[in-house]
């Protein structure tokens, strides 16, 4: 049994604590819910839960794949046992189809099908709003080298098929998601976690918003669309 | 002697005419200053002068350092004629020192030298405030091919390097400045303007600022830091 010691971090929507083996964190996923860089506050019930199971289902399936996670196991219901990251400052976004900022910067049409996957750097710094950057302005700010930055595209780009396809068979749009890296012993590993709260996924059929843009622009429904990702990631009934 | 016909657009800072050959434009310098995407407005005593002059002079000194540019020869006090640009719609900012976005969109402390240039991508696009974008944005947003980011980048490097020694030589410390490319016949060609509107140029020995920034900023003095900046890259005195 692993226990925890020291909280490490609180975030806004999960807890780190560290443990009596110096490799190995625990991630605890709250209820609690933000937008708007901390601007809009909530909660969404069970969402800790939710969260955990389909961040381990999708951990799972990207190391099958080849890709290396910090996922050890699920411990319990709200925890994930994970290894030990040294974050890297990015958050690493890529899109597949215009929605979100790429509509509001750009001028984008939302639902746009993107002919090649865009993949985004932006600066993990909540004090500036987490800007986005190029590879440059990142090696320039010392979060990480151009061979991370590399590292980083290429893996996104790789768990974006992966992810792509295993959402396409339970009729989900995956439409952009983000993704944070660290760096444990020398190799790079996906970190973070991968829902609804970091996903947009819209129905196959109906465009229906099935993820946190349903909290951010209060479009009723959100426990309910969780629960759905949830229901069709983990193939439950 | 070449004819104005039509007018082809009017800018900010300048406008440009047809003439009776097909491949050629006049572009004319106005005093207008404008920062801010035109939310100041104002005007700066004979700067049409002086960035015609300034421009003209450095476009020849990229030509003589390999740099292909629009620049066919210096027709009169605000006059530039050029070969025509099918523009591409990206401002190619370089950054030496740390100054102006960087400062305000990543914390770098204003004057940090850089160890090396970051060069930006901004979609040339008036109605979203030239947004920030990265290649893959370009591309998608079809204003450039990959290919074309990929010499533009390359050509924007060159041209820091030959400016960068230029300006050093003449007490100024290039911190960054804004180029503009446009296709012409099959080659990409440097377009726009070089001056202290494009540029930020700072005294060697006491950082003083001799550019838009007095402007921008109500510093005062404007006019004479652009005649100042006039006088050393013409070599004047």
């Amino acid at each position: 049994m692993m226990n925890k010691t020291t909280q490490l971090y609180e975030g806004k929507a999960k807890k780190v604590f560290l443990t009596d083996d110096s490799d190995l964190v625990i991630q605890e996923f709250k209820d609690d819910a933000t937008a708007f860089n901390n601007k809009k506050k909530g909660s969404i019930a069970d969402k800790g839960v939710v969260n955990n199971a389909i961040s381990c289902k999708l951990f799972t399936l990207l190391e099958e794949n080849g890709i290396r996670t910090h996922l050890v196991e699920k411990l319990s219901e709200r925890e994930m046992l994970c290894r030990y990251l040294d974050i890297i400052k990015v958050e690493v976004v890529v899109r597949n189809i215009a929605a979100g900022s790429l509509v509001k910067r750009y001028g984008f049409a939302e639902g746009t099908l993107l002919e090649q996957p865009i993949v985004e750097l932006y600066l993990k710094n909540d004090d500036l709003d987490d800007p986005l950057m190029n590879d440059a302005h990142a090696v320039a700010l010392g979060v990480a080298t151009y061979e991370e930055i590399a590292v980083l595209k290429n893996r996104a780009e790789a768990i974006n098929l992966v992810l792509r396809r295993f959402f396409a068979d339970r009729k989900l749009k995956l439409v952009d998601f983000k993704l944070e890296f660290g760096r444990n012993k020398g190799t790079i590993l996906l970190g973070d976690e991968i829902s609804p709260d970091t996903c947009r996924l819209w129905d196959l059929d109906t465009n229906e918003k099935l993820d946190k843009d349903r909290f951010r622009f209060d479009l009723g429904g959100v426990e309910d669309a969780y629960s759905e990702v949830q229901r069709r990631v983990l193939d439950l009934d």
